[in-house]
């Protein structure tokens, strides 16, 4: 099926489990290495708030590096493979849940702070996230993205919301297939955390000191009770 | 002088008042003809408020659309033969004012909307206008910046807050002495909101159709009342 779906990026990212794993514990990706790793641990540790949940957690680095700083840290991905991988890892608690399977029933706990990072890549699988995430936040509670940022990772193309396809230029040759993704400018992503509720607060660019330019896009929302 | 100021910014500004006044009125700057002059009337018109304070009004060409609107409006900027254009091309209330001397004093009144229209070009300026906007503003109120889009105006340069010579590249040879500007990453822009209690609650950018890129960015800033 090589549609530009949410239900294929699963079907990609299922196939990368193993080389996704070693890139990531060999620090193989330069931008996560030198920049947005501690981009995101800066920004969560930056709000107010102890117990953390990871959605789109992979193969958990971020939720240890969590548990070592301190926090409580829940881990959420939808490839089961990468699940197994966090358990056997290290500590902290870890589900196999799609985003379109996020709910206040399926997340039956409360968090101060709900974190993707670098996991929004598709198109309803993100509104829905957006949609459930003042539920599964404790009042005053912060729900932060990192992404590509937009006008970096736009290229050539039209700087327009929509479909686009996947590469793995720069990682290993194990990978393969790679995962389409649905791109969003800042407009797009702005007007998601307005429609839901929450204030963007912040907006961050950490910078890729080897090409003088922004790495990501970290956007801090707020669960503001009015 | 030929420093790179807030104080340079004005020199070059006063020398050009002819050529702007004939620019703004001959619709010679596409990207303001074809998409942000009617971006910033739509991001104004979409907040609530009647008063708005135009800071940097120039030849007051936003002051009247906005009376045209039925809103109220008042024009500050620091040229003087800017402010005598704006009076005798139209009613709307109009003051000499230098960004540096805005404050409760000089701004003797309140507003619902304080508007700066690619108006923001300095470093202490901008930031002196950021300290005092909440002083200015009634409860609720609104900070709504349209700005160069920072991503695209960086250019090769390294994406870092900085001095940037300025250019008259496509305007007519009328222009001389360009100005300075003060180059801000989206990320320094976010923090002046932050830093001075108003909350960042929308990005937009209009796209010009003619390159597929953003026009600009615009900011609003609410100035919520904890």
């Amino acid at each position: 099926m090589e549609v530009l779906s949410d239900r294929k990026i699963l079907d990609s990212w299922a196939k990368n489990v193993s080389p996704w794993v070693k890139a990531i514990k060999n620090g193989q990706i330069e931008s996560r290495r030198i920049a947005t790793d501690q981009a995101i641990i800066e920004t969560i540790t930056s709000v107010s708030g102890n117990k953390v949940l990871d959605i789109g957690c992979g193969e958990g680095w971020l939720v240890r590096e969590l548990l070592f700083l301190g926090l409580s840290a829940t881990g959420i991905d939808a490839i089961e493979a990468l699940i197994n991988k966090a358990k056997e890892l290290g500590d902290g608690l870890y589900k196999v849940l799609e985003y379109e399977k996020m709910s206040s029933r399926t997340i039956d706990e409360k968090y101060d702070i709900a974190v993707c990072n670098f996991s929004l890549l598709g198109k309803e699988s993100v509104e829905h996230i957006f949609k459930i995430i003042p539920s599964i936040l404790n009042d005053n509670g912060y729900f932060i993205i990192q992404t590509l940022h937009p006008n970096v990772s736009c290229g050539e193309l039209p700087y327009i919301d929509g479909w686009r396809e996947g590469s793995w230029t720069g990682f290993s040759n194990e990978f393969s297939d790679p995962a389409p993704w649905y791109f969003r400018t800042i407009e797009s992503w702005s007007n998601l955390f307005h429609k839901h509720g929450l204030k963007l607060i912040q907006l961050k660019e950490p910078i890729n000191l080897n090409t003088g330019k922004p790495a990501s896009l970290i956007m801090i929302g707020h669960a503001v009770i009015q």
